[in-house]
């Protein structure tokens, strides 16, 4: 299929490399950083567009793959073409498309992206909305080319779901942090918590994570809860952090005695 | 070697396993409750004490793997036991062993254990401290049978990285729990977000995580953090979680600018 892409940002760079290889033919890129354009479309091949008269007028699809601010102006731009807009973005909604246009979708994967590792799309969920019964069921044709589990999703349901990654994937990430940090603080060697951290992840995902909570405040270790709080001294936030924590634990433990 | 233990939970479940495996000599195992001394020592063919009189007079290690709040009563307990006295946990200083024997010392396995499920503990790192040169090298030598990751490590360091391990992995599975809880409030299927979470922790254990954290936080979205606060509604403490982490993840960013 014909696909334009506007944004060079991580999604972008690695949807294009998917499109490619399923042979889908790119017939552009815009985005509001002319070298930015420059670059990515030297690196893949394909025709860079650095204004709106150079966009082609007839496309299968037009990605876009900017942030969630830049989704409105680039549905704007995109207003006078013909073809299927469509964001990748999980907590906008589809409606700040159809401002613009009657044909548009939402394509977003369930997954994290950067530049220097490839990922498989065939494993990512994409998750799919679309304005019309057509533009449905050309969106999910297209992502059935790039991934083995394609599954429909209403804006709200998207939504939570990216508020769920929140927490499962930018908060943990953030605790690894934390956690590196104290470790280096004190020269103890990061790696000793890796195999512990892995076989966490590994029960977390596969058994129920409330009823396989473990820690002091699981256990309503008070003396250890107050020991951390002192070892924490200066790091207020993360006081703050560690006190709401195991309170919410706590709440788990009494709210989901059955489970999730 | 001849060992004792006190303690039938996770811990002297899993180290009672990787003892046999190693062809120790359990010389038998005590604990507050005798319905569970019973059920233990019969899953194990080890001989069950119900009393302190029954519990041998010369051992080569008696381990101690009961809750910190437990240690200090049972290590005043064995005081008349000759033979080296060891406790199992991340935050209790040995100095607690010290007050009532000479010979004592820590062997804190950085592992999560649960008894459904059997931990190689090859892989499991051992970190050791005792009170004497000769205590330590004796507890080195059993602990290299169990593992091939044993290290030194002070009571202080022990503590934080005890801390660090709460944030990695107590604090991370609660995360999960509260993203599960989240998808399935608005029935979304929670294994949607496996593949993300996995490749999360991947990044966050091979790369800086600092340098990779994403989200809406790390760009400074403040309309998508806004709306996640207003979809959060009447949970009010992951509402202050999610604001705290918020903060603490730009908080991170401006300090590890050069990575932790």
């Amino acid at each position: 299929m014909d696909i334009f892409l506007i944004g060079t940002g991580n999604v972008a760079f690695s949807l294009i490399q998917a499109f490619q290889k399923q042979g889908h033919n790119i017939k552009g890129v815009f985005s509001r950083t002319k070298e930015h354009t420059k670059s990515f479309c030297e690196k893949f091949s394909v025709p860079a567009c650095y204004d709106l008269s150079e966009i082609p007028s007839i496309c299968d699809f037009y990605f876009i793959c900017t942030s969630d601010y830049g989704i409105e102006s680039a549905a704007e731009m995109l207003k006078e073409k013909n073809g299927i807009k469509v964001h990748t973005s999980g907590s906008t909604q589809m409606t700040i498309l159809q401002k613009f246009s009657k044909d548009c979708g939402v394509m977003y994967p369930v997954q994290t992206f950067s530049k220097s590792k490839t990922v498989d799309f065939k494993n990512v969920p994409l998750l799919i909305e679309a304005s019309s019964v057509e533009s449905e069921a050309k969106l999910m044709k297209l992502a059935l080319t790039l991934s083995s589990d394609v599954r429909k999703m209403t804006s709200v349901q998207r939504r939570f779901l990216h508020l769920a990654a929140v927490f499962a994937c930018n908060f943990t990430n953030h605790f690894i942090a934390v956690s590196k940090m104290l470790t280096k603080t004190e020269n103890i060697d990061f790696d000793l918590l890796k195999p512990l951290i892995q076989e966490t992840m590994q029960k977390a995902l596969t058994l129920d994570p409330v009823k396989h909570q473990s820690g002091p405040a699981q256990r309503d270790d008070s003396q250890i809860l107050n020991l951390h709080l002192e070892m924490l001294k200066d790091e207020i936030l993360l006081k703050k952090i560690y006190s709401f924590v195991s309170s919410s634990i706590v709440d788990f433990r009494e709210r989901f005695k059955n489970g999730i």
